[in-house]
């Protein structure tokens, strides 16, 4: 019976992957077995954050080392920048190994899917192509890992490309009129139709209330476990579904919350509790039962927070995504006592607008 | 008896008074009896932020319009730049007015005094000579505030002057040699300055275990109730003692906790508990009995936080005033579930690396 | 008859019109001839840039120290911020003083005009309502200067607003829906419709051929004087016309160049040539014929210069206008060989995609 | 008779080495004869600039796939990070090639020569043991390029290390104390005290006027040929000398000039007509004589450009490296028109403050 193994090794720089190597050195972890790896790279998270392509090519020559080229182009790559505040840079590497069978009959554990797409028409970024590529796509994820409810997926990570001035100068030679010519705002774009992509497989929302004009735009059309984090380093898009099912075994499980604002964590400490582990009690790095929180900040449109006024869109030294990064990942890692988080920015039509969804792996004392 | 009176007002910008002006005609405030107006103003809180200076200039045409110069002037104006994450730009406005004894006999309530000092040298700036000077000025508004024991004092604020280029320049050619000529450092080194001479006033260290190799350097030494912050806008100091007093009257009381690490809110809950206030009760706007939380934020020279490395220090875009900020504001909003409050950037010598002191100030159900 | 005299005055902050004050104190301003102050002021340049507030707040209550109320208001009031490279900020004072004859019949000199706008409706800002206020307002300008022909004017000065989310809110409050939401982005709409505006007054665009689409998306229009300047200071428009007219006498005199590019400087040394001014020669700061220079900047949108590609659109923590300003400036200060010059950022529809106009005031060796 | 020959090719992005693969093929390069490539890349070019390493590792690939490792380890990679305002990001490669004798007895042609230097401990960096280390290997450069003159050596570029967290920690564990505990401090003590190196190489400065106290702070000191560059991707040096020699052949010759200032490009005019190429006629793209310019930039730390003040250190925004390499950017592209041109930041020692060393490589007509 398969077992998902979630490993998470600290990263020294974006093309610091000696941890993971190790790992694989000590068997901890076995390459064949590694279906993704998510990284929180030390970039500023926008256009020109570098560290992102640069983790992905160190990644590669690494999964080269111990995989040939189909199964190391096989491993979903996700790399979210920006570690603004405390944050710490690291490596989450999703595993699918065999284990036993699960203790109870019916009895659920964390369960782990992928897939890829084909390269995005850029002119379909932030539009209805875009919505219908990613939806299909997470349904194949799911179906990869062996879950059929909707209800059982607590989180969608999505990787999505944006729009570069080559990229948008290449559309306009061919005829084709991208969404947006800003590259900045195509990252927003990108994230956002693929979060409905995701609403629209997880049955949140039903495609006929989505339109071109709605990405970014309707900020009621929103998922509850999307996350989406656009990258200069890829053309298609990568899917990991993360979620419970019967026919995983093994120690982790996983739920979700969803934050209502930027400073709303008791809905995660309310889901920490459902799992079993209790806020108060996870100060200590070691052994703690949290393996990973994955997490989406975004500065409310509104461009308020519980009624007082924040600045974070009218600052512009500073991108409001790494301001509400690190505002958010301070809110959350004074909850659970820790910096190794996972803490995405930019969620259009992830979560309500101005907060977003938190996923939490925990191990449990009793696998089942 | 005097009574402390804390008015929080929203700002929207660094030169909004309005609310302030609007409670004075209301009769909220009565303008002879401000004492100090804190602002926490949305500039990037360093070397070039003249958000502070604007608000300062505006607070002053505000004060004229209703004292006179002499009185205008002996208002301590106090601007913090920085509101970094989804912090909002607000004033605190301190106001020493008359009310009946208290209920209880020795009961405390909120006390609150002030002292300014003269300029200081530039030479001396993050020297002993600062030390000394500061140290002197918090006797002299505890004196003012009618609290004679160390202990009772909560919160002392110190804005302190830094180095610019034409400062440095005058004092050299009157042949003297200033502490840095690193104008951004200038601002570190007069805040710390200033924190060891607010340590010494409340016996926290004795004025023989400082030395000017050890501002800025030996962060064994520190204040758990020093807020400093350092501004372009004037060249001595002005210190704001807040703390309990049995000569004062009235339904606010103030404690304070020390933070210690960026993520450290428990010992926050705990002060509000001794307060009388749940942490997780806290979240409505109105009506809550949180009226001030003013805090210290900055990045542990250990490049660490619980054993995960963080990045702030190694961000050449971004100040680590601001990352900070930021995420210290987020773990503490997170925690009392509100954004107007007073985080301030660069925590030198004001509690241990990477943490920092707390002061809350609340509204007692039952006032004494 | 009229003079036209233009005070270059440095300034050590934004607030510091020290300069100003000391040139009144000598007599070599009178207060009541003051038609118009710009100020290159040291912020961002962008939303948040206080600086210019702050600048304004500062000259306001310096004009009143020497005028009524309502002649206080009547000076034009043009922040420009943002220094970035090695530029300077400074003052450039427009006066209007009573001197002799010109000494040969028709001989032109330096004139100067100005007007002010109605508030502009949010819903308007960046649309034809905005381009239609600010023509109707250059036409007043004109006749105040007493320039009959548009070919005289050399320079056009417009102070625009631009939109903040209080703004925005207000105006959907209102039933109007704005033209962006982004406050960034409107910076650039207000100063695109400004410059179309100009350009109609100029008879270089007939009305017939903009619309509110063509607003900062077809770059083919533009105007060879415009400089225009968004800020959050005001809500209404301030225009300043300079040009050459026969009714002024004095020694200084205009002209005007157009860069083609940001690198492209033969063109103002071929102004200064006209002037009677060799850019070879400018290199002294004292007794140098050139008393000012106004340029506008900006990243062109096509992502290259002269077919090599920049990156000032892809930087995503330093905005693109700073970008422009710091090196437009380099090219133009190493020209000159001065660094206190005025170049100011976005330059939508300010001369063609890339470049920009600059003007030019020079002392003439013999008056006219 | 050895040739040299550089070639000047673009990049999209810090890992597009597209552009040399495509030269290689064509033939056009000589993958064995390559000693050094130059990169001007387009992250932030201080403390995290991930684009530099990005770079190193894909030129690194790219010479694998044509060399053994050996071969490939012994091409100097030398990274500048910052292309603030209008410059292009280019590669520069530099090759040995066999050509014809000279066609002159004696005739000099561009010569090249490279050295690498063992790991500098940490604790040397910024002091007299990396100055030491510095001036030997510029010695064996020279001695590699046939250049037997100091005052045939027209540029030197140094490739050197910087300090990180870690790498402190590293050095106090092992007993040892740095120069400083600043990282971005670190960049410039390195790159200063390579520059003395330089100096003391070519008999600029004599070894005995140097001290550690010196390094970037006796301005009086410096080489007006250095070029120093400070990068996270190595602990030794890397050092490429250029200079003219009568050892080699071919049409490309150098020249250098020392700008006094940010903004004075009359020395590079003058040395452009040394070498035959007229700036007024430098300015269309293809078939310019101009194939390299290389200079070094930073802001004057006296805080002034000819009397005029700047803002670049008091911004704590953006790092005034970034200001400066846009500013002086701006300057050159001005003066040669193009902006295909490698300005690196930080010029401690490279030049008088405030100013700094520019190299010229050009085409000449007729080759000797």
């Amino acid at each position: 019976m398969p077992v998902a193994k979630v490993h998470r090794i600290s990263a020294a720089a974006p093309d610091d992957v000696s941890g993971i190597e190790a790992a694989i050195a000590s068997g901890a972890i076995a390459p064949a077995g590694i279906r993704a790896i998510f990284g929180k790279t030390e970039g500023n998270g926008c256009v020109n954050d570098f560290s992102r392509g640069f983790a992905v090519q160190s990644l590669q020559l690494l999964l080269r080392r111990h995989l040939d080229d189909a199964a190391a182009d096989a491993v979903c790559l996700v790399m979210s920048g920006g570690t603004e505040g405390g944050m710490a840079p690291h490596w989450l590497v999703f595993e699918r190994a065999e284990g036993p069978e699960a203790s109870a009959p019916g009895a659920a554990a964390l369960a782990i899917g992928s897939a890829h797409t084909a390269d995005l028409p850029a002119d379909q970024l932030g539009r209805m192509g875009q919505v219908a590529q990613v939806a299909q796509a997470v349904g194949r994820a799911m179906a990869d890992a062996g879950i059929t409810r909707p209800e059982d997926v607590h989180f969608v990570q999505v990787k999505c490309p944006l729009l570069t001035l080559p990229r948008i100068a290449q559309a306009r030679a061919g005829g084709a009129e991208v969404a947006t010519t800003d590259t900045l705002k195509s990252m927003g774009l990108s994230r956002g139709a693929s979060a409905l992509g995701i609403a629209v497989a997880l049955g949140e929302i039903g495609m006929d209330r989505i339109t071109d004009a709605a990405v970014c735009a309707d900020l009621d059309l929103w998922s509850g476990r999307a996350s989406c984090s656009s990258g200069i380093e890829l053309v298609g898009h990568e899917v990991v579904v993360l979620g419970m099912s019967a026919a995983w075994s093994g120690p982790l499980a996983i739920d979700h919350a969803v934050m209502g604002d930027a400073i709303d964590v008791a809905p995660v400490r309310a889901a920490l509790a459902r799992l079993g582990a209790d806020a108060d009690t996870l100060t200590t790095p070691a052994d703690t039962p949290l393996v990973a929180l994955l997490a989406k900040a975004e500065a409310s449109r509104s461009g308020r927070i519980r009624g007082h006024r924040h600045t974070m869109l009218d600052d512009s030294d500073i991108s409001s995504t790494r301001h509400a990064r690190a505002f958010v990942a301070g809110a959350l890692a004074g909850l659970v006592g820790r910096t190794e988080i996972y803490v995405s920015g930019g969620a259009e039509h992830q979560g309500p607008d101005g907060g977003g969804p938190v996923a939490l792996v925990v191990r449990r004392a009793e696998p089942t």
